[in-house]
């Protein structure tokens, strides 16, 4: 009977975590927001097996692929992780001809073989959340509605427009590269570098265009003075008066989507958080139009210097200081959002169904949310609130406890199985003679917000009393109430259902539910001024 | 752009599958059903890394550990994919040392390198649902526990008392073994041999016995008398009235056991489906005490031959014939749970933790449910009861129209994003100037319930038309009515309120909701009598 000690070390694999306690309540709260999202925009889910064919994934993911990984061969197919979920899904696509459109989302766990960073959120197993749209139909209107859907995943989250969507075309950069005469065999490498401009000042990445990858300076400049910008239709204006850009043909197009895309984003109430970014240039290969990421100041507080005034004060995170400086290189480096990394990121390809099957082509835009940084940010922001810590384990509403020597374990099983036919989350010790003490202890570790008494004149009386736990002294139901054993469900229904309606509004009024809906932003002046993206 | 083909066969992975469109919704509610009921109980869920440290499983599986997917060496630790969530949640336990006890529930994939049989729902990757209560409690208040909760499951998936659950325990399989003379290192390896009364005659597994295992014939037959009985308190009884057994100081502690559980089961009103069966003996070695298998005949009608009218006319299954044969052995021939399989198991593993943390150990009991099989009797009964049509694929309430060669595209998006921000799900046509059947097609194929529609006259009176769809031709708001464009949100809501309140009644009375808690069983008079086991 006396186990030997395991000879290795006790640990989950390198990169990988288990997930317990109120960060797993947090997290399934966090994943339930966003399903809510997807389902309110006619999204379906799909599941797609967590390993694919070696062949599936090569060449898909440019210098990364040394990032997968392989399961053994022990014989019959070679398979690797999925690295992603969009290729999964365009594998899907390409498998099912019958499926020529669909709104699908798909939420789990994919896996890179990256050096973890455990303190940043990088792991090497992670959840995705993503939400694509594959068909065809007329320009960027499922480009507008995923944008929409980045809008109020955060908003639902209750981040009250603390967040910014950084987009950009990929056309407009090639025609950008194009114009200012970068060789079409290096727009791909010098846009590499132009992505790095989030991480890197513009001198480390020009750095890079003419040492590293033999780019004329003359022509790295020119591409300098247009890739540090941003802004929204001013600076799509800029760009349409330039003589030699508007006559690019890869401009024209890039440009006449984003006209678009912005009069649909104020058609549905999203363009408030958006910013046009042409150092925005995104990794991926296959990405062929739009593209974006989303960027917040999140839990930056925590590293900046903050004044001691504005930390202790602010019921909701601050808003970032506005830069008072003019040039937009100054005010990259004074920006909270730098380094922090995105929250989400995707963009439109069009060409990866066929890849997989040969003729059919089916154009598909797209979202990832990485849940674990978001994670990181709305637990920051909790504990700031002190939101965590009204977090419960548990769901049980009713904790049936004893209140004689004797125990009335028969009694309290039976009470159990009454709550439990009735569909009320209801726990009782497991002992046959429980102490007192043991079993208001047992509730009260897991806040659970009802009790039912069993003692020596409820049992002879064929009676329970229901008391509500943690009532005022001077609550006139601070003793509880006698109900009779027949009564007892109905009656507990009832004040279930009437404290759920109480909490609700409760939490409502104190503005710290993760609410589902996009809402006016009313917790802190500076947020709500610049949020609200919804009516 | 034009996509070169593959070269490979685009496929998922041997033994593996893709979900989407009914299956998916209907697993889904499958995963909820099971998950509330786990929450009703107290669970709490954790999640753990797909991979494990590859000596974390090693010598935990016996001879199926060649079944195990090793991942490929890369550089660093060596790892396997999860076989099961039994000893993750081991290791979990003994990696946590401040977490005593738990009742936790886990819903995840395992993966098995075994031979697949699609059809038989045996996959290589497949869902586990588990729910295990660790702790050191008085014994079988959470045995009886795990037993309600396999109750409660099955009937919230309105199985309607249609399934058994066979129990047997460890120590009393052990007494009837040493009573009868098998040699100390043949227990476990004899044992095996008996757990193969579900799929072979007596005849077969004495030949095993006594042919390949060298077991003295004279004691297989003394074995043979007993593990082919089934029974609850009598047979029970019988063990009790043999001198010889309960003389046995494994076969008391069983015994014991037993007589408590019955008890116990009692109480929680979850006796009635519970069969204690002699036979059952359950491969894996970490069982220490009561083991469980829950059987149904299921899909069995499929393939049994059934007369027409019998077919035709069941709105439920029907429950088996009862045999007339009294003998055990043609009795089990004829019964239509052989062969098809258990839909869930588990047991009690009291030194599993200690396997891994040397000293510490923490008792546990638990269940797994095997969802893939259960999905597949899921559908099979929707596909009959015809429910199956009435899944939808998606969730949207309202599809929003231009009644106009205008097309209104702004408009459409303007009143999709109100409803979108009141937490309303709505779709509209990704088209400029979309034809009105295409728009009705649309939302018929995804049996939306409502639209909203955008005409001249309507937009230039600043109001909407709400109209149900697939109302009858006499009903008053056939043609739908007119609200004003400040007003519609909150028509919008009541009306889906409404809808929703109304279809909950028309499900109930019609029995065929997937439901939450158990309830009597009312479909069909053969289930109803002999199912119930709730208030």
């Amino acid at each position: 009977m006396a186990p030997k000690a395991p000879k290795f070390e006790l640990k989950t694999p390198k990169g990988t975590k288990d997930w317990e306690g109120k960060d797993m309540v947090i997290r399934d709260k966090i994943f339930s927001t966003i399903t809510d999202v997807f389902k309110r925009h006619g999204g379906v889910t799909i599941d797609t097996p967590v390993f694919e064919l070696k062949e599936i994934l090569s060449g898909k993911y440019g210098e990364d692929s040394k990032l997968i990984y392989d399961l053994a061969d022990q014989g019959g197919e070679l398979t690797s992780l999925r690295y992603d979920l969009t290729v999964p899904f365009a594998r899907f696509l390409a498998m099912n001809k019958d499926i020529q459109n669909i709104k699908r989302y798909h939420i789990a766990k994919v896996y890179r073989r990256d050096q973890p960073a455990m303190t940043k959120g990088r792991m090497r197993e992670f959840y995705q959340c993503d939400f694509d749209i594959a068909g065809i139909y007329d320009p960027m209107l499922p480009d507008a509605e995923v944008i929409r859907v980045i809008n109020e995943v955060f908003e639902g989250l209750g981040w009250n427009g603390e967040y910014t969507i950084k987009l950009n075309h990929r056309k407009i950069l090639d025609g950008i590269f194009q114009v200012c005469g970068v060789p079409e065999d290096k727009i791909r490498t010098i846009s590499s570098a132009v992505d790095k401009l989030d991480k890197l000042p513009w001198t480390e990445v020009r750095k890079e265009m003419t040492v590293d990858k033999g780019l004329a300076e003359d022509v790295a400049d020119r591409i300098g003075e247009w890739v540090v910008l941003k802004g929204k239709r001013d600076l799509l204006e800029k760009l349409e008066q330039d003589e030699k850009l508007s006559a690019n043909e890869s401009m024209k197009q890039g440009m006449a989507d984003l006209r678009l895309l912005f009069e649909y984003l104020e058609s549905f109430n999203a363009f408030e958080r958006v910013s046009f970014d042409l150092s925005l240039a995104r990794g991926l290969d296959y990405y062929t139009g739009l593209i974006y990421e989303v960027v917040t100041q999140g839990s930056a507080p925590e590293k900046a210097p903050v004044t001691a005034g504005e930390e202790g004060a602010a019921a909701a995170p601050k808003q970032k200081k506005k830069s008072k400086a003019n040039s937009e290189d100054d005010d990259r480096s004074d920006d909270p959002t730098v380094g922090v990394g995105s929250v989400a990121a995707g963009g439109r390809y069009d060409n990866l169904v066929g890849m997989f099957s040969g003729k059919t082509q089916i154009p598909c835009v797209g979202i990832s949310f990485g849940v674990d940084r978001i994670f990181s940010i709305t637990s920051a922001r909790m504990a700031k609130n002190k939101t965590a810590e009204q977090v419960r384990k548990n769901e049980v509403d009713v904790y049936v406890m004893a209140m004689s020597g004797n125990g009335f374990l028969k009694e309290r099983m039976e009470v159990c199985a009454q709550l439990w036919s009735a569909g009320i989350k209801a726990e009782f010790m497991y002992k046959v003679k429980p102490r007192m003490p043991a079993q208001f202890k047992a509730a009260d570790n897991n806040g659970v917000p009802f009790a039912i008494f069993l003692g020596e004149d409820e049992v002879a009386n064929k009676q329970v009393k229901i008391k509500e736990l943690g009532l005022s002294k001077d609550h006139p139901e601070k003793e509880g109430i006698l109900v009779s054993q027949q009564d007892f469900v109905a009656e507990m229904k009832v004040r279930l259902q009437r404290k759920k309606e109480l909490d609700q509004v409760a939490v409502q009024a104190e503005g710290l539910k993760v609410v589902d809906g996009i809402k006016k932003g009313e917790q802190d002046g500076d947020a709500a001024a610049e949020a609200a993206p919804a009516s």
